[in-house]
């Protein structure tokens, strides 16, 4: 699990991270933002519970903790962001910083001489 | 996702095939049996509908159709099969025919010549 695919997407008006994650709950996964550019989602998924009896025959589905970061770009604005997990699928929506006013020019009054 | 990992399990009482299925719904997958011994498990992931001025970063999630098959165990109970979608992991459930009863000693009578 370690290596979980994502994708990202870019809107006009946010950055959007969506992450497989089958099999963990809101509650197993973590969100943060670290040195105020990295977004960095982390989480862990544990084997079932064995009941009396089992035994594998098969074993493919990788367990145990796992990390993604994303280097934020400068115009993300880390203090708007939500995350949502649906049927196994992690989205993560970062607004962007609108963009600074353009600048106007000066105009300078011309007096008469 | 045509290669999406499956975990396979064997109880006294059942066979259990568990596969991740990120972002799929119950409606979007389909169970069979094949042949009579083969449980066919297929789907398609669909990426999602793009809003407008939507543009990709980075595309690691599979999307398209997908299938896995298990050949079954000649014990398997084609007839009781059930599946449950939950967080984006499958879950197929076969149960096992009973053991076949144990042959009984066949006792015969000894005559008094």
């Amino acid at each position: 699990m370690a290596a979980t695919p994502a994708d990202v997407k870019e809107y006009p008006n946010s950055y959007v991270f969506i992450i497989d994650m089958p099999g963990l709950k809101s509650g197993d996964i973590k969100v943060q933002v670290e040195d105020d550019n990295v977004l960095a989602i982390s989480g862990e998924r544990k084997r079932e519970e064995e009941k009396e009896g089992a035994k594998y025959v098969r074993m493919e589905r990788r367990v145990g903790k796992f990390m993604r970061k994303f280097v934020l770009p400068e115009n993300a604005n880390t203090d708007k962001i939500s995350a949502v997990c649906h049927d196994g699928v992690l989205t993560v929506t970062v607004e962007k910083l609108p963009p600074p006013e353009p600048m106007k020019p000066k105009t300078i009054e011309v007096k008469v001489a």
